[in-house]
């Protein structure tokens, strides 16, 4: 695999020096990857670095620094919003080689890792000590620690057990200039200074290059119970989630809206238990430790709901198929693609009360806007995040700016976030001066400055 | 109570121009507080200030930027490091005149609310619609919004719901130069940029003045299940602890080593239903949404206990009188303060797998280098958080330093956190530098110098 050529650069000769030849890959290797997970764009960098150790990246980083060189860090590049992307001038680096699970402890219920593992390798390993390492993505088995760190990814269970952040006890990373700052907390309580590792986490990889953490884990839990429920009105769906907030199981509350379901109905009928003419379609999860108590709290959670008018129908699963089959409505990507063609996808966070409103109001501006439109929404309601596909006809891509124009119009209307989880990496860049306040964007710019005023790391990314 | 005689200098002139003569105490106002919680140390500032908007801080610090003035935050004047002292240089600026609370929502579970509002006005409020804001700490009638976001306090059921920082959505904070930043995130999701409130939570109001706050509400627990455990040694309450964890209620596992049992039982007898013969004291609580299934949860839990000989003995409370009672043995510390006269206490967090070697190598340490000591521990064990006290006779307080750095050495043989919950304050400043590396230390300078180069606020703070 890899061009045992020594590459025709000063710099590279220099790096080639602290890596060896297993630590460069160039030519076919670096062309043959994509910085992006739906197409095919391979990074414009002449080679893919591949430190084994924070020293080696240490000092990578160091020659970078002096020579001015930019460079952009490579997890398992899942990401959807370009922060992967990679120019000519650009030099990748990837920690696909620091993969060690260092640690899995069942005591203080802690992980320590090397940032390039993977979330299905930590969650197999803690799995193995009856833990569960909670961030759950449908890319867990690419999406690595330290590129879900860099993005604070969330996903399906945010509910529960929040987003990456709070799951990172501590961390290790390598500032531009090569320095290497211990951070690797393993305590629940430390107020000892600053909290650094915050700065790092979500901030996509412009501070500092993530190169170990010690992950939170939780009991894993025994039982899982899911109920898919067809929802009349959105005001039942508001009521029907405060209800489920009282099930200290309550592990998902997903939301589709009608369009979404029907796609689903008409390109897979098998999948589809109930009806596709009700408003809303609300997959419900807990996830606990004990299997009476837990099937009953979900039955009395139904049954209450039933009484009070909030349901139209609705069916249940506690064996782990029916479980997934259910799943399977909410992840139902492959048919939206066979229904939409091209696509522009929005990652929204809106205020729940109103997310009905703004979904309509987005609609109704689409209409206004375009002559034709399709658009489906679904999310992590009890998140407040919801997911929109828009597709306007066959210059749907030609004209994403447009579409875009229109849909974070409404955000700002109604308050809402550019992005919830996917982040703002190349693709919404742009955007980011809109939707935060000036003081915001440049107290932003003053810490990147104070720790990478050369723009050493990921330059192209968010701001 | 207010002085209305215009005070003696130019910059307090123009703030009182600002403020209004409500907004600035002088003379007995400001000598009769105090910044210590446990003696009395008044201000040194000539002045309190009290704005009554965000808009008047902003217009006040930008005066004391431009004159160059320092300024220390008071909130309610509770916390035990130090970080309310005020010298004669200082400005004191108080939010007690921001105590609004603007919107407690039980649809997306989330108060909003000007900082000077304290934890007990909060959860008061929240109560009312079936909500808890879960931050629980024994001063909680005096603390404050802003105080405890500056702090990241923590408390009794961080083990459930985490310190200050994860209940924190969104935040409005004042920068030393008076640029007023709008953080005011609602949403559990939201990746727009750096989250840059985390920049403030936990920093001591080193980086900004935090003035305004969204929370992250929970539902209101309506069970409460505690037990007190005897545990006759501590890989049985390591095993405990594993155990209580697959509770999905559990919100408190605290642990007295038998010196602090002890004193309580000798001092209050009523107070303790257990013999002190054992060595450790397990008090194990639960809160959740269902009489029978958490009462049961709780029972099964004691009878595993029991069965794999984990405890000697244990009592169990679930009416309100009886929960208060069995928490009173755990919230002792008057009866500490008569035991053990003038001492000096620890706030640390340390591997729980080897907390007990670290507190009998501490022991060991004081025995060999003091004449006499008398000792109690206990904490939140579930966090990793040990509380020490220390006494060694009539020149305790005047030998703090001496015992200090016992303590301090043995934490950092055994890799602990100067203070877990406490935070560093003026009090603990000069022992930062030797538990953080000097990495840390630099990076913690450059976030500073980034926001407050002048270092206008807090000035003595943390470092």
């Amino acid at each position: 695999m890899t061009d045992m050529v020594p590459p025709p650069s000063p710099l590279l000769d220099r790096i080639m020096a602290i890596v060896g030849p297993r630590g460069i890959l160039t030519g076919e290797d670096v062309t043959a990857r994509s910085c992006d997970p739906f197409r095919h764009v391979p990074p414009g960098s002449p080679a893919i670095i591949r430190p084994a150790s924070s020293e080696e990246l240490s000092r990578i980083l160091a020659l970078c620094h002096d020579a001015g060189q930019p460079v952009v860090t490579h997890g398992g590049r899942t990401g959807v919003a370009g922060g992967a992307m990679a120019g000519t001038d650009d030099l990748v680096v990837s920690l696909e080689r620091m993969t060690k699970i260092i640690e899995i402890d069942p005591v203080t219920q802690t992980a320590i890792v090397e940032a390039g593992v993977t979330i299905e390798a930590v969650q197999n390993a803690a799995a193995e000590h009856g833990l569960l390492y909670p961030i759950d993505l449908g890319s867990k088995g690419s999406a690595t620690v330290g590129g879900t760190i860099a993005t604070n990814a969330g996903g399906n269970r945010v509910l529960r057990w929040g987003m990456t952040r709070p799951n990172v006890l501590g961390l290790e990373a390598v500032l531009a200039d090569g320095t290497i700052v211990d951070l690797m907390n393993r305590f629940l309580k430390n107020n000892t200074g600053y909290d650094l590792k915050q700065l790092f986490i979500g901030s996509e990889g412009t501070l500092g290059i993530v190169t170990r953490a010690v992950l939170r884990l939780a009991p894993l839990p025994t039982t899982q119970n899911v109920a898919f429920i067809a929802v009349p009105d959105y005001s039942s769906v508001l009521e029907l989630l405060t209800s489920a907030r009282s099930m200290q199981q309550l592990s998902a509350f997903e939301v589709m809206w009608r369009d979404y379901y029907a796609v689903i109905a008409k390109h897979d009928p098998q999948r589809c238990p109930l009806a596709a003419d009700q408003k809303y379609y609300v997959l419900v999860e807990t996830m606990g430790m004990d299997e009476t108590a837990d099937e009953q709290a979900m039955q009395g959670f139904l049954e209450k709901a039933f009484e009070d008018g909030l349901i139209a129908d609705a069916v249940t699963a506690s064996s782990l198929k029916q479980v997934q089959d259910l799943w399977r409505i909410r992840e139902g990507s492959e048919l939206l693609v066979k229904e939409m063609g091209p696509f522009i996808s929005f990652d929204i966070s809106v205020d729940i009360r109103r997310a009905e409103e703004f979904v309509d109001t987005v609609y109704h501006q689409l209409d206004a806007q375009f002559s034709f439109f399709k658009a489906i929404s679904f999310g992590h309601l009890g998140d407040s995040n919801i997911h929109i596909g828009v597709h306007i006809g066959p210059d749907t891509i030609a004209r994403e700016a447009e579409i875009e124009d229109v849909v974070y119009g409404v955000v700002r209307q109604f308050g809402g976030a550019l992005t919830a989880e996917h982040g703002i990496g190349t693709a919404k860049r742009d955007h980011l001066p809109s939707h935060i306040t000036a003081q915001a964007l440049e107290t932003m710019v003053r810490i990147r400055n104070a720790l990478d005023a050369e723009r050493i790391l990921n330059r192209k990314m968010m701001f």
